[in-house]
């Protein structure tokens, strides 16, 4: 089901299809509102590269230039062949385009999607011919390609030139991150809209990016994952060649449709797989259009920080103050500068300068343009800070004169500068992002943003970057043939027990005599359990703290009566003091595989969302992070004047359990909730299995 | 120290200020780069309406205007002197402006600050001088005033004309609202740097503002509050008025130095305190300056959305499906729609088209325009959505052609019109923000953003809002005289339980002897507390579940060489089982007075963060709404299987501390950590008192 590297095909030649040496429109056409028209323009801007031919039925002159009726009237084979004409004719135009001998069809044909079961079949047929012709295939449903490197622009999409590679399933949404990007000074070196994925997917193509040198960083809009795992590694070994991948995806909201049969099901939605996969690869996933330009801007910069450390500059209190909050906000570090270097900062400053950071120059900017260049590069040059920001009114001394354009244009080359020889990163935020000094600052691939709250998210996103590698996408086993796995309560302990986690003793009884024995026997306080019912404590069908006979039979009645269970279940009353419940799960994610999930457990697990998610199986040191990536890591650590709780045995169940799901691919949830931590040891309190396909 | 309702003064007539009949400018300049030249140019607009004078020593002509050597030389009084000179003579300008007539001043002079207490000596001076000729003073330290209704600038900011009144501690963040603004479409009625608030204050102008018709929002940018109880009285009755406030504030970074001495000292920071004045104000916290100027276009929206329900448009999948997940992740609705709107909808929209919410228009919108205002119009007057966000493309078409540009603003007036018939909220999130048919959107209120995240948080906010009626400022009594509060443990307890509060059963010992004494009496398990240790649990000082004599004497001798405490504690265990911990605390911010924080408690209670603040005194109704919005509400109400615990008791508690704090005004800080709420009752098990100035 899911892939592993040594599976993995060699790349294909995606040559032509990013610069052909020949291309032909399939439905050109002379009227300004039709694709065709828009494609044809397009593609004409790359004649003196390659040969263009625009073929036509109507056989009609478009733009000047002569058209053929049909691809096998071309004087010439053809290595591209874009296809702009109706779904009907599809899969006829694709075997024309091979026999004219093209290596990369781009299919712009809509339509395929609402002849339902047809269309798809139609889908596969011609796959399988554009393989077996040793040719790719964009599309069908896409709105084309561009690689402004080779001047190919079949997207009519406004790219500027760039080291942004783009992969995108939405035509509309590719077109809003061109004008964000042409807004924010940076540009593109491809783009893909993939429309149905029929031949060539996001997977291959983040390969193909990874590979390319134009291309320094690879943007994602994905709706929907083939093999996730395969995806997660393709961008795994893009960030190794240096090429992070950013990613933005959408389906948070159809979520709520699917019912949970546990809680690890209820907490590990399609989303969170994802988060999990980010994890995994160093994938860096984003919210919104706008956020995904604006990290792009971030990671294009020379150097990344490498520290939290911040310096803050800028020319008026509010400003400063507003920055030194978000970035303390934000996990960021503020340091107190030394009594040198703030002294050499106030040297040229005026007497009401703050100089221990944030920095406030106090006039000192307006006063002498060059005081933001020394502060900047005293800040940067200095052991003291990992990056510099500066915020407020630089750029806007631009509007007074040409001559206060032209000093403020040096300065901004020199701040440029200082941070290229330091190899610490600055980051800008401006007032006045379209001044001469501010361009000058972009060519320089200094990140400059008009929002103080974007220029402190993105910097906060690289230092979290730099801290936190990502942990690899971790290799599945091919799953072996088993007996079904059970579902059933005590089955479940069985199967977990057997890998060697330890569980509270608990007997299975029917009747009210022998749950009393069986209490009798494990010794008071109880609890009991009706089986049978998934989610049982949400079901009112746990009762714990059972301290004698009568209560006993005063729960176990009543949950006769109400839940009318098959069975019941008496376990030992595990000792609460001093220990912390955890919930460990793992789910089955119909992309991306065994996800696994640890928080805060017991009645708490769904009420405080303290969770964390990473792929199966776990290393143990993923495990071990994953804890201590809770909000409530401090109490299994043992700070605030608790004891320091055995977080190696935590480990080691979440290990077992991620292992468990891996190997059995039968599961498609597992999880114990609670499991309770102690200072010596843990002790599985409950345990639950859901079938693939199976479960009430 | 903090105002109440019936100590308020009058209103001082601020006419003079916003719109003088005549005004003089101390300092003006001929030079271009200097305040006095921008002043005087900016002042010379208003010439139409109001008589304006220079004065320079110099007696050169500017701007082609003849100038006076002194305000004593000028023809007539003056209703308005701006002071723009340096800070030595400041004192005797502001004499020679009241004597020249002047009832506003408006002080632009810097540099008292830096002549440190002789500065300050000033500045009382000067006010009191002010007040008692009946004037008013601006500053000293601000960067001017404007008033765009009556032509006055004296800002040289571009404040662009609308309804929006501005105040603000920072000049440059002033400037940065006006640009942002410009950009948006929006702008002001009023602009007030205020400076140092030597006489007029924000809480003033708040009050003016709420007064003045071409204001409609009023928005804040402070950096410290004086009496912030009053300050939050002004924005409630502002609020009241119908012109709401919005908070941008400062300061969170500085706020680590202050050492706590309880939970609620660490968890009731400056911040926190705005937060909880907010709360019981409707003052609306942002962020940031683009959160400001966003926010503000949806509160001057013709209509505020009276529910959660909202219905998504847009032409195209990933605009729409990024749109729904950001609704439904800031906990808004997105109701399927009937079948018999889904099919009104679909009647002129594609066969691929969505029509259940979100809506894709699917191509629809592009091949006509009007399905855009057709869907718009039928999700508005429908009874099915609250309100209607449409996303993505539209405002492109009009770059196409003159044509498509007058049908594609035909459409947005139709939208527009739609929205304002059905008095639900339109709001828009564009690509081409700049476009005619954007602008023809603006026109008519409907707010406008080229971020999709920024929509959906605008909507959020304004939902928000809708549900969530400020709980009110709640009025503090004189404190009234008494025996200072004490701060041992067992004095603690006992004014705590004085006041209604019931307390676990404990016995103060400091022999081992009494101690199993003690714990003979109050019956095994016991918790042994050694006293005299702030944050005692921190420190290892609270043992919990002690079964018997030897592990009591075990504990006893381990504090007893380790901490050294003066006494110990002997406490009843009290039964943890189906209990919840909570922490209900008080801390008198220096601006806001008592603050109350409640949250869930114990060892969770400064791990987990899940709290929530309001102004003290509580209303049962506010402490009720406190404890359900907390992230662990579930656990109390009952929810998941849970027993449903005895939230009334909570109440009362948290009643009856916060009256406590308020009551006597040397309380800094007092707190029950934890509260133990049980199905019947609550049950104290700590208790911690800070006196003000007090404390270890």
């Amino acid at each position: 089901m899911f892939g592993s590297q040594e599976g993995r095909a060699p790349p294909r030649d995606l040559g032509p299809l990013f610069d052909p040496r020949s291309l032909a429109i399939l439905g050109a056409s002379a009227t300004p509102s039709k694709w065709g028209y828009w494609l044809a323009r397009s593609a004409l801007k790359g004649v003196k590269r390659r040969s263009v031919f625009l073929v036509n039925r109507r056989g009609q002159d478009i733009l000047g230039q002569r058209t053929y009726p049909s691809l096998s009237d071309l004087p010439q084979p053809v290595e591209m062949v874009v296809i702009s004409i109706g779904a009907p004719g599809f899969e006829q135009a694709v075997d024309d385009a091979l026999a004219a001998g093209a290596r990369a069809i781009v299919a712009i044909t809509a339509g395929l999607g609402e002849m339902g079961r047809d269309g798809r079949a139609i889908e596969i047929a011609v796959t399988e011919k554009v393989r077996a012709a040793g040719a790719v295939l964009v599309g069908p449903n896409c709105l084309g390609v561009a690689d402004t490197g080779s001047k190919l622009d079949l997207a009519s999409s406004e790219f500027g030139v760039g080291s942004i590679g783009l992969i995108s399933q939405s035509g509309n949404l590719g077109l809003e991150l061109a004008i964000t990007a042409t807004e924010a000074g940076v540009g593109f070196s491809r783009f893909v809209s993939v429309g149905n994925q029929a031949d060539l997917g996001v997977t291959e193509l983040i390969e193909a990016y990874a590979a390319h040198d134009q291309t320094r960083v690879i943007a994602v809009y994905a709706e929907d994952f083939r093999d996730g795992r395969d995806l997660a590694e393709a961008a795994a070994r893009a960030r190794d060649a240096g090429k992070p991948v950013i990613l933005l995806t959408v389906g948070s909201s159809r979520a709520g449709a699917r019912a949970a049969r546990s809680h690890t099901g209820a907490m590990v939605s399609a989303s969170v797989a994802v988060d999990a996969a980010c994890r995994a690869s160093g994938m860096l996933r984003v919210r919104s259009p706008r956020q995904m330009i604006e990290l792009a801007q971030g990671l294009l910069m020379l150097h990344a920080p490498r520290g939290r450390r911040v310096g803050i500059v800028g020319d008026g209190g509010g400003h400063v103050a507003l920055a030194a909050d978000m970035v303390t906000e934000l996990g960021m570090a503020l340091p107190l500068l030394t009594d040198e270097l703030a002294a050499r900062i106030g040297a040229t400053l005026p007497a009401g300068a703050a100089t221990r950071n944030p920095v406030d120059l106090a006039g000192g900017g307006e006063q002498d343009f060059f005081n933001f260049e020394r502060t900047v590069r005293a800040l940067a040059a200095s052991d003291e800070v990992d990056a510099v920001l500066l915020t407020g009114y630089f750029g806007g001394y631009s509007q007074e004169s040409v001559d206060f354009a032209r000093r403020e244009t040096q300065v901004a080359l020199g701040m440029a500068g200082a941070a290229e020889e330091s190899g610490r990163p600055l980051v800008v935020h401006t007032m006045y992002p379209a001044s001469p000094s501010i361009r000058a600052l972009r060519s320089r691939h200094v990140p400059v943003y008009s929002d103080i709250q974007s220029a402190v998210d993105v910097l906060a996103r690289l230092v979290e970057r730099s801290e936190q590698p990502p942990s690899g996408v971790p290799a599945l086993p091919a799953p072996h043939a088993t007996q079904p796995v059970p579902e059933s309560y005590f089955e479940a302990r069985d199967l977990m027990a057997a890998a060697g986690i330890p569980f509270v003793k608990a007997c299975q009884v029917t009747k009210l005599t022998e749950a009393q024995a069986a209490a009798g026997d494990l010794g008071y306080p109880v609890v009991l359990k009706a089986l049978g019912t998934s989610r049982k404590s949400d079901r009112g069908g746990v009762q714990v703290g059972i301290a004698g006979e009568g209560a006993l039979e005063a729960a176990f009645m009543e949950m006769k009566v109400r839940l009318k269970p098959p069975a019941f279940s008496v376990e030992r009353m595990a000792p609460s003091t001093d220990g912390v419940e955890l919930i460990v799960g793992v789910r089955r994610d119909p992309s991306f595989g065994p996800v696994v999930v640890i928080g805060m457990g017991g009645v708490y697990a769904e009420v405080l969302q303290d969770v964390a998610v990473a792929l199966a199986p776990l290393t143990p040191e993923v495990a071990e992070q994953l804890l201590r990536s809770l909000r409530g890591a401090p109490l299994l650590i043992g700070a605030r004047g608790r004891p320091s709780l055995d977080i190696s045995a935590a480990v080691r169940i979440a290990v077992t359990l991620s292992q468990l799901a891996v190997d059995r691919s039968d599961i498609a949830e597992i999880e114990i909730n609670p499991v309770l931590v102690g200072r010596e040891g843990t002790l599985a309190l409950d345990a639950r299995i859901v079938r693939m396909g199976g479960g009430r």
